[in-house]
């Protein structure tokens, strides 16, 4: 049925998954616990509980069903997400005890450390979103690996040397994501990209499993940009704050991203890609804002100030990066979590520099906030850089052109054979 | 690619849109506030967030996804929901709090607006749900609008002139949206209705995404119908009453829906149509009586004769509205939230009439009820009859005969042009 | 439209339907009340609500939409499931009440008793799982309500004569329902269902349908395991441990399906089948042994084997129990519940083995632990049998081979009638 030279994950994924997996079981067996006393925390732990449910609602169905759209991709976009992220979890939880272990010999399990991995393993999802469809699972492992550790790696850097807090840090994951992702679309740039290739269109019906994903991301974000704070501050009133925010964030952002997805059509006509993602930037935006963010219109500017950079950046960057730039985004992160980060990043340098009260905090908080932005680009590019000459390396058998954007590639349709 | 008389929306929708999204950030500029002292209501605040959250669920995903059944209009429905909800709530958030604004300057943000705020986009979607695919966006953001105005206006009254209690005013929603939107599907009725048009049919794939709707709102009607009971009463039992009452009631809905719909049809087979409304009919019925139904059976009984309604009113009155009538109503909302309400304001004044102590008390209620109803109705007609008739006006351009039903109108397909 | 001999449900569903329906009400209306004495127990309440929302979403929309697979019997997939469960919830509450019936005199519905019925209709869904598309309605419900009694009824004994915890005998449910289920696939095989049935496929669109169903059983699976935990033992820790144990035994099964999924298959990919339901096995096998496991890498370890089992199972068992035993398991629910279970039993009784002080200890425990096994597959399967020869009777009426895996046979699709 297969042709011939089709390219088989056999010798490459499942060696590679039973390797991790045992590792990680072997560092698990060593190093990681339960933690016991929770009693105390009776009440705090429901609130956790909720929201990481809420959390892991938008990493599994939410990033994996928005991975749907894609015509003939939809399979490996669901699938791929849900293995990915359950590796990579694991992995973000190593990692962020890392520091505990050292210091105490383990590493202890809990919500706040599970919330913190599962929101490693979004960055690592939305770097994935920009080679989507043009990789194979053993590459999207190690890239989701790789960018989970820059991304560990980042944040303590930025709460060690610069004291920002753990909040903030986490928060970058949309900047992180983005730029490690586009550098490494820039890297694994195929000969021919400037063409739509041939199977990467949409469909209603993927489409429709695609915005099912965004309007899970959509309903559920003021959970992903609230769990923390609570967590963190044990501030109710905090945690509130940033749910309200968000939540009218993201209500303005789906008008503005519909308003400008019309407004700049040729057609006069809305575009799904626009509706699918641009809605979402706001969510993007005020998390990385949200500490300054007090006043409910502050944050319904941001969400629309996002989405008008989103819109516009879809329709005019996303083309411009691949012709210029040979950077083929297949989601399009740069204009979804790459830009609409830095806007968040800029609007909470001008609030936090408005609430200042005199000069000197001023211009302190300007530098270590402007080289949060600079150290956080530079790892992440840098990383992403080194992931993608990793991955051209012939050793991990680069999907070849026409198998790009098909399931066919890598699942078996038995059922199928006597229908086409 | 699209045809060249094809309706644009590029001069209407972008500047209503920004036009009215610039109005309410202004507005909460000078008006808005989040509220502070939560402290104390640290416990409340779970519940209210757990089943905000429900709520946003069921009137996202649940309507919107609902509103997919159209074989070719499944992104308008889906896209337009969160399109108008999104719009509905900022407006919903202002409205209610016209009055505390009055009082005392401000509007406060805290969870108890925003579910009551989606409560009333919920009551906009189901008159929506009338002139589905007969309309274009502007259309529908300006019913939403026009119906939540008049919605809130019948809540006011009735709270201020009969006493009603809020959470009574509020569960006539579906009652209001109902009535709202079929006199909107009367005014704008087209010649040729008669006949089903020729794409208003389902199918396979958007039928599955519209049962997925559906069963996102039987999932989760238990909170939309309980919330507010227990943020007004802080009484958990009557709460918990209110989650066993919908949970059984739509429980015996599904089952009586399935038997009835199979009883009716000529082949002897289940309708999709009535798995997918008629099983919400209990839930309708239960929300408007709650505050009379004690024990279960009662729920489970008017779950039993919602269902019945609604059934009988799908396969027969539906027809017979479109006939008699010319009201074509897309997603039987008359069936569905029309007279499963009236069902559950019939039982609740019987119920309550039975409880009394005495017969003054008695006929004080049943007087004071059935005005209730009688201005709600003849509220919510006028309004869909007055809607109904501006948007009749050439300004706002209707929707083609052959437009209608239809994404192509709506939704630029780039990437499906090399394929049909 | 339809052929003149196709089947009718109308003599048949409608009354049964009716019939029970009435009888649960009369049940209800003598003997079933609400639990009124809640207050004290408020905090309890929010986590019950929450995770029993959890486990009824796993209910409705995990198992509806993982029945969706067929590509011609999506609507009955999810439409029966959603009957069955809203009928198979209330003879469940009622069965499991009979004991407090019988010394109170009513039954009480809380969550827990809730949560209770959730989980015996989850039994009765795997049990369906092994003959669906094979089966009318009639028969789902009658397959349904005896399971479910069978399954009361071992749960009764265990805890009576064995004295073993109602959690333990709770969780028993995968196990009872594959048995009961392989047992009723095996006599009411068809003769010629070695060939693969022509309409016994799937297709892209309904295969992401049902990855959705596993996406939520996978998501809120820890809920399952761990909400009769804490509504039993009060202990948060207990509770918190098993939401661990079940997270990360599912992320592992998950890692390990894909790996041996890819291993074993001929081309060297993916099977979607092992992605839809091995990935699933892990949490099945910890929900069992959940009881004795206190160490993360443990639950690690479980999953593992879990996914190999049951990847193997579906590879290898199933066709082998087509040929050799006669036995058509759509779902394949002796690979996906069935030996994950055994699997679970085994581990809990050797981990309890090991954990215990002294030798007598164990041996009881062993001997105590065998029976019970013991005992629930044999009343499992004798019950299957026995109910499989009841829907033998011509009396209900089998399905023609013909149209089996097919909609058509239940539903109506007038707007289809136009296209095809």
């Amino acid at each position: 049925m297969a042709p011939q030279h089709a390219q088989s994950l056999r010798f490459r994924l499942p060696p590679l998954l039973f390797f991790l997996q045992t590792g990680f079981i072997v560092v698990f067996i060593f190093y990681v616990k339960i933690e016991q006393n929770v009693q105390t925390k009776q009440h705090a732990f429901n609130n956790y509980y909720l929201e990481f449910q809420d959390v892991h609602v938008m990493v599994i169905l939410g990033f994996g069903f928005l991975a749907t759209f894609l015509v003939r991709y939809s399979f490996s976009g669901a699938g791929f997400t849900l293995l990915v992220a359950a590796m990579a979890v694991q992995w973000a939880v190593i990692l962020n005890g890392v520091e505990s272990m050292y210091h105490r010999g383990k590493i202890c399990i809990n919500m706040r450390s599970l919330v913190v991995a599962e929101m490693c393993t979004a960055s690592s999802l939305i770097a994935i979103g920009a080679v989507l469809g043009k990789t194979n699972p053993v590459h999207l492992l190690l890239i989701a690996l790789l960018e989970i550790s820059g991304f560990v790696l980042n944040g303590w850097l930025l709460q060690t040397f610069l004291k920002v807090p753990f909040l903030n840090t986490i928060m970058l994951l949309h900047i992180f994501g983005a730029f490690f992702g586009l550098m490494l679309s820039w890297v694994l740039y195929r000969q021919g990209s400037e063409q739509q290739h041939e199977k990467e269109k949409i469909d209603r019906k993927t489409g429709l499993f695609s915005v099912m994903g965004t309007l899970f991301l959509w309903m559920f974000w003021p959970s992903f940009n609230s769990v923390l704070v609570e967590v963190d501050h044990l501030d109710r009133g905090r945690s509130l704050r940033a749910v309200y925010s968000t939540y009218l964030a993201l209500a303005v952002s789906a008008v503005t991203a519909a308003g400008f997805s019309v407004l700049t059509s040729p057609q006069g006509k809305l575009n799904l890609f626009h509706i699918q993602r641009c809605t979402l930037a706001g969510g993007v935006a005020i998390g990385v804002a949200m500490s300054a963010v007090h006043l409910p219109w502050v944050a319904m500017a941001i969400g629309f100030a996002a989405a008008l950079i989103s819109t516009l950046g879809s329709r005019y960057i996303k083309p411009l990066m691949l012709f210029a730039f040979e950077c083929h985004d297949t989601c399009g992160v740069l204009s979804v979590h790459g830009l609409p980060g830095i806007l968040g990043w800029m609007v909470q340098l001008l609030l936090q520099i408005a609430d200042s009260d005199d000069l000197t905090t001023a211009v302190r908080f300007a530098v270590f906030h402007i080289c949060t932005l600079l150290i956080t680009l530079s790892l992440s590019m840098s990383l992403g850089l080194i992931t993608g000459f990793l991955l051209k390396c012939n050793f991990w058998r680069p999907t070849q052109n026409k198998k790009c954007f098909d399931d066919q590639a890598f699942w078996e349709f038995p059922h199928q054979a006597g229908k086409r």
